[in-house]
């Protein structure tokens, strides 16, 4: 939200005016959604927690007021840095949902709906197509309710949220969209449909055979004061329920095909009232061209009933506020509407507000727009048996959303005074699990639960397998927890398993006679990045040392790890120095306790190389040859080497690895580093009074690209030669890399260490999305989660125009002008079908070495295609940060215009791609095709 | 700013009502200030740029209406993150600053004031001791006259932002220490010195003989409405010039010894006037036990004079607003105002507003504050010969700020009509410069410069000697150019020094036989972290090659580098293959160049290597022995190995080095990796058609653990041995680690990547700091410019209190009970004078190998010295990542309350760090001594 006393918001304000069409926040984006948390955000495992619980997620994170809800509570909001920015994140994640097009499909593990018995053939009628009804026929649908019809009134869906709520805040096409996933299950729609019209009730309905019906029409009829009666449209007068929906009809592509056009507010608009109708009112009037908007209330300014975001919205764009008034006369002169007379309100002592019915004044307006609420009105006939309580609001039990007096009649939302969306569809919800009750009921199959059970949102894209089979183990998916701090105990392994990761090697045990006992502190974050929320985080260093429990501990909790969780892969990581007895023994102890394979921890950086283990024992391939040989012979099961990367060359240790018969190797261990010193030069961790430290193990995404060089690395030295990857996994995408790059599987113990086990959730979703998307052939151009660049349509007039201070406002203007003169009312997005997959869905396997053929010499790179960089006049911001780089890093190859900071790229550029790299716009820098031969500066004539 | 149309808000502003001296915004700090943030945050750095500009730096920081001033212009609006929080990080500098107690110094380069002509001496009086005179005080001492004289007719200084800013957004410890360093300079003040009382008028100091007088006394008198005339305080009337005075010494701890009491506002409250004054007498208002107050006023909501920023307080506190009013009269019942009458404005097609004579209403209240701005009033005549326009304000020419009656009388601030505090101190800015440019003349040396060259902020900080030697060179300070792309051309090397760069190591040249050509794209930014501006950078990779440039032209450049900066220090970097007669060759080129020392490229990760150049040399000890052999005999000037940390053990490769007769070494090359891959499992970069990519080099702050292991473990083989460091250095506090690590000297590049060369001057800043506070005993404890935990007095009452919900009211409500038993007038961190330091400062020399003693073996860290987790309930904001990490890395031993979220540490706590290392709140957990004996967890009985 900005705020300013500057002139030029008043101008910018009368553009605005000026032009009823332009879709103010059609472009806003959540602000913690930066270019880099782009590349990490699980959209899709976050879209399939929201609409889980919210068919309407993506309409609720675009309306719903967060300052009151969600927001309001978030223990973020004590920081400095404030609460999490949840609707708009919410908005992200299921608009990027949207883009991809995926149908909803019922959660494949219920019974199918051919073999549900006839209860859920049960005819279901839902009447008003608004959210509370596509919340309640969503959910009976995911039961299994295959005769679910909804009755709509209009020619278009979505009730309040297409007809009232403005362009500017929620577009058709999301509602289109919601609606859409309700159908992909098999709800209908009818047209057409209004309560009252021939012969259409809720009564006709019943003896139709609909064995329920649902009432989500809203309140249909505006209230109105004494003062407005006779009052008509040309004398100037609208109530909400007229004027919006006229709004709404002329600024909402996809809505119908009328193509009308606003109403013409050419004058002082009045609105009355101070609810959120009122202020949607008022930002709509000055889009149908009003000079001046003023929301009259009879509240003072901190009892209104509005939440803060429609306040703040129209406080930005310079509505004015008249509060203390109460109507007492419309005056009007030759047939039209010219000023309000209004009562002086004052608020009590005890809070109450009084009329003076002795002080009035006039208030002069061409345009009065009552926002006074609605009510039931004469459609309370039409709704028998379904009675209505003194506030004029459906007679119900608020615990069920049954009617009172018909236990067939079932409702919510405004009808029941629950006004905002959200509340809207919490009531379909619940409804839907007392309508699946009433029914099974009185087909004979009572339920006896008494917490609701409501299938969550399912697509396709739970259906992709993402098992994968290595040395003969099937992992059923492959995230695992790597021999580290996420593995301490038998019972963290198990909840590990609860939650989904597919395997887990188990933290590093010992004979008895090498039990180690650690010191403290040993496990410090990073001071290489930022981020303590979200699934970024930069690094962590250790130096703990392997497992304080012991041998028998640890090959029994194998061994009841096995029992209990069969089908999930247990690894056993084992250490010994260079004994051949101690291997010997070991590996044959850790065999017999079940474990699927063992892991050889040839790698542990600190502490244990000074006893001979651990990387004393992996920087050198004689002796890995010679501990793998060992292991060999002592066991059947499959093993590998843990490797380290605190060696020159780890594809020479990984053949050594490979030649002594070891079944594949994980790479890589930690790196060995030291964090960071305080000012006083003693390091974190600090040890004992004497505050000594030793050399620990870097992990996390700050070693990923070490790690990935060494998967990549070994698996061109040992082609097929299966590698555990891990080093900085922390997401799906992180997992496909290290896939591509030749790994089958991943350990991940950094970003369990930054969050919890939940993680994989979004790890298992995010990876099948990626597979099943390449399924698709219209999203084979998306890069992972994220759509291709967007293009934008340059208009040719906002060339050479910054995007700050009086250029800004240029640009506005034009950009203004240009939308007058086009048919905003145009669908260019229509939404379709989901398409259905036209390539086969790729397993894990296919992802395996897909990046290797690419990977190769310096020399075998190609100097005959060279690159330069152009900028997007129209995503830069003019910041200068390319400007900066290129002059003092790169090749002073951009010149910037020091009035509008605009840069630009000169023939000296050399493709080095830094602007792009610092850039904080994504898209804004691209690498070209370079037109012409790259010369390379020499400076002085070359010798010789 | 929160907003929330909650009822629990209500409640929390009747807390506010009742308690006048709650200080709202005491502990308010920058929002992008975060923990990590404040590791790097150059605050001194940012401290000398703003006070340079601005004397009042931190007041402005605290006061000034950012969103209509830096901020709106930021071009990071346009951003999705917003843009940067100016004032905040203005604040925060400044106060950090603040609490070291620096005193301020003039420019050391300047001539000495004893050394100063006569016209030095001039006597100069500035009346009013407020914003305007406290800047122009200062920049005239900084000039050099030493006979300032401030005059103040109250016993407190400040001014308006003393007497009429409310305490919670400036308190006058603030104003006291902007005072303080305008007193290090000499500038004297004399307290109770009234214009027009007891002869004390402007004529008179010239009559004193004062040369020049600047009027900086605002506007003494209130504008008064004639329906106010001879209302009094106990009737119930105020002005805000009486009002705001009354709160600012009732609430003020040390403004004045009077501990007097609030004004008692127990009842409805009327404000007249839409300024900021009369939202600062709405919000003191509630302070002083208001029950409701309403600010009324002429125009509409839009067209308020007021900054958003004090509107937004007001609104948050509930105020209300009354707009389209002007004072009729006020009605009296008993001596004591009952209410206001009205008349109704409307606003105009032209924009103006009329008032209506014939409309009118009454509204109750008990008190009225008039805040209807100012005006000078009876004090003109002591102004004299100074006159006034008909706007009221005085006569003078506004680029001069003289008088146009008399040319040695100078004005500003309010008196002139410029409100707002920055307007204020740019006024006595401007008047500086021309009372100097007046004097001098007058004195017969006039100055001929048009620009003002107005002197800097300097403190004992910047007589800090930084300097160091190495092998025989002394380097102006310890920061360089790594051998990289800022050392792309001779130009930037050149820019680099121009910029306060001490020394530059050139991009490697070769003999002109082994010339490269790059590819393109060859830079990439890492995806190991985020952060697109401010000082923090996660990683780059790289695939450039050495220089294109010619042996010639390099050579040539040195030479020339060298002619222009006698005192830098240039390095010239050089590359063969394994082959002596090439090494000679070009060692010899290069020494004949005149480079004050040369770098042997033994390390380049990427390319050379196939060439059997850079890291295929540096990886083998022979190969780096034989040719630092070759080297040493070729040259006499010293000579560094720059070493590959792609390397199993580097000591190793060091010592070769140094066997070799290499002078010292460079640690660390780039560390070989593959930064990312796309979805479609190509690489970035990605060269050509084929999209083929090559390992890289990584750089950055991610290598920065690798970077300082390599250093100590270099500097622990070979005790003595000169390195200069490389890997992630990025300030000052980074190279501090780097030179208690062994180090003497730091060579930087991807920090300049990510910024430009401008960096240098927050690390010159920084270290000199580091070394200062070194010299005084009060900042001992400080961490790097970070002062120590500060200690919560922790309420008991409060304990067991959660931070979010419902807990949260009832926190606030305790400590609002408790605050209104205490003497809140209590000084409780006097400003005390700036300690001279009692420690001799210490030299870089100092620095280097200080942590080296207490790195060692993890075999000698301490098992009998453990420690456990507390967490700092009073900082906790209950957020649960703790909770989170210990349950499944950690050791499961944090409880989590399900319903305060407070987290419990259990015994089961083993010390390992990781909920600190998580926790998103600085200091809020911290590891203590464990006071029981550790015993490790076996799990199952130990065997043998």
């Amino acid at each position: 939200m900005t705020h300013t006393g500057d002139v030029s918001q008043v101008h910018d304000i009368e553009i605005l005016a000026l032009n009823p069409k332009v879709n103010k926040f059609a472009t806003v984006k959540p602000t913690a959604v930066s270019k880099k948390d782009k590349e990490n955000w699980a959209r899709l495992d976050h879209s399939k927690t929201i609409f889980s619980d919210n068919p309407l997620g993506l309409t609720c994170g675009m309306v719903c007021p967060v300052s009151t809800l969600c927001q309001y509570g978030c223990n973020l909001a004590a920081t400095e840095e404030g609460p999490i920015n949840i609707g708009g994140l919410q908005q992200f994640a299921t608009d990027v949902f949207k883009k991809m097009n995926i149908p909803q499909i019922r959660d494949p593990s219920l019974t199918p709906i051919d073999q549900l018995p006839e209860s859920y053939k049960a005819k279901i009628a839902l009447i008003g197509c608004g959210p509370t009804s596509i919340s309640c026929g969503t959910f009976l649908a995911r039961l299994g309710y295959s005769d679910v019809t909804i009755f709509e009134k209009e020619q278009y869906l979505g009730g309040l949220s297409s007809a009232e709520i403005p362009n500017y805040r929620l577009n058709y096409e999301v509602v289109e969209f919601e609606i859409k996933l309700m159908k992909d299950l098999g709800v209908k729609v009818e047209y057409g449909k209004r309560l009252g019209e021939n012969g259409f009730t809720v009564e006709s309905l019943h003896q139709q055979g609909y064995e329920v019906v649902y009432l989500g029409i809203g309140m249909p009829e505006p209230k109105i004061d004494p003062v407005f009666n006779g009052l008509t449209t040309p004398e100037g007068f609208y109530t909400s329920k007229e004027f919006l929906p006229l709004v709404s009809k002329a600024s909402k592509a996809g809505m119908c095909g009328c193509k009308s056009k606003l109403p013409e507010l050419n004058g002082r608009v009045i609105v009355l009232g101070a609810g959120d109708t009122a202020f949607d009112c008022a930002t709509s009037a000055f889009r149908c061209g009003a000079k001046r908007v003023t929301v009259c209330f009879r509240r003072g300014f901190s009892d209104m009933r509005a939440v803060p975001e429609e306040v703040d919205i129209a406080k930005d764009e310079r509505c004015e506020f008249l509060p203390y008034v109460l109507p007492k006369q419309v005056i009007k002169r030759d047939g039209k509407v010219v000023a309000m007379e209004f009562y002086k309100t004052e608020k009590g002592d005890d809070g109450n507000y009084a009329v003076d019915e002795d002080q009035f004044f006039r208030v002069k307006c061409d345009y009065i727009i009552s926002a006074f609420g609605s009510q039931i009105g004469s459609v309370a006939d039409s709704c028998k048996p379904l009675t209505f309580n003194k506030w004029g609001t459906a007679d119900i039990d608020p615990l069920t959303m049954q009617s009172k007096t018909a236990e067939w009649v079932f409702c919510g939302g405004d009808l029941v005074g629950n006004g905002t969306t959200v509340e809207a569809v919490n009531d379909g919800k619940t409804a839907s699990w007392n309508i699946h009750k009433y029914l099974q009921a009185l087909h004979g199959i009572p339920i006896l639960s008494d917490t609701p059970q409501l299938p969550n949102f399912f697509t396709p894209i739970d259906l992709v397998d993402i098992s994968v089979e290595m040395c003969g183990m099937t992992f059923p998916n492959p995230f695992g927890l790597a021999s580290a701090t996420p593995a301490t105990s038998a019972a963290m392994i198990r909840r590990s398993f609860e939650q989904g990761w597919g395997f887990a090697v188990t933290k590093t045990f010992s004979l008895d006679k090498d039990l180690v006992t650690n010191c403290s502190p040993r496990i410090v974050r990073g001071t290489t990045s930022g981020h303590h929320f979200g699934p970024g985080q930069g690094a962590f260093l250790n130096i703990e040392l392997i497992s304080e429990k012991t041998c028998a501990y640890w090959c029994k909790a194998v061994t009841e790890l096995k029992r209990d969780f069969p089908k999930h892969i247990v690894i056993a990581s084992i250490m010994c120095g260079f004994n051949k007895e101690d291997w010997t023994e070991l590996a044959k102890k850790a065999e017999a306790s079940g474990a699927d394979g063992l892991e050889l921890n040839l790698s542990c950086p600190h502490g244990m190389g000074e006893k001979g283990m651990g990387l004393a024992c992996g920087q050198d391939t004689e002796l890995v040859f010679h501990i793998c040989q060992w292991v060999r012979a002592a066991v059947k099961i499959p093993f590998f080497a843990k490797l380290t990367p605190n060696v020159t060359e780890i594809k020479d240790i990984a053949k050594a690895a490979h030649d002594g018969g070891a079944d594949g190797v994980t790479a890589i261990n930690t790196v060995s580093g030291l964090m960071g010193l305080k000012g006083d030069s003693n390091a974190w961790p600090a040890i004992g009074d004497e505050k000594r430290t030793t050399y620990g193990g870097v992990s996390g995404n700050a070693t990923r690209p070490m790690a990935l060089r060494a998967v990549s690395s070994i698996r061109k030295t040992l082609p097929d030669y299966p590698i555990m990857a891990t080093g900085g996994c922390d997401s799906a995408d992180a997992t496909i890399q290290f896939l591509h790059c030749g790994a089958s599987v991943v350990q991940i113990c950094s970003s369990v260490q930054n969050q919890d086990f939940t993680v994989v959730g979004d790890y298992i979703t995010g990876l099948k999305t990626y597979l099943y998307m390449q399924s698709r052939e219209d999203l084979l151009k998306w890069d992972g989660q994220s759509p291709p660049n967007e293009v934008i349509n340059r208009n040719p007039k906002l060339q050479g125009l910054p995007k700050f201070g009086k250029y800004l406002l240029e640009r506005n203007r034009i950009d203004t002008e240009e939308k007058q003169t086009k048919d905003l009312l145009q669908v260019t997005n229509p939404l379709t079908p989901s398409p259905n997959p036209t390539l086969p869905v790729p397993t894990i396997k296919d992802q395996i070495n897909r990046a290797i053929p690419r990977i190769g010499r310096h020399d075998d790179l190609r100097r005959d295609q060279q690159v330069v960089a152009i900028v997007d006049e129209d995503k830069c911001i003019n910041c200068g940060k390319c400007y900066m780089t290129c002059n003092d890093s790169g090749y002073q190859a951009i010149q910037f215009d020091g009035k509008t900071h605009i840069p630009l790229v000169t023939d000296l550029c050399t493709g080095c791609d830094l602007c792009l790299s610092v850039c904080p716009v994504p898209d804004c820098i691209t690498m070209v095709p370079r037109t012409t031969v790259y010369k390379p500066d020499r400076g002085l004539i070359v010798s010789n």
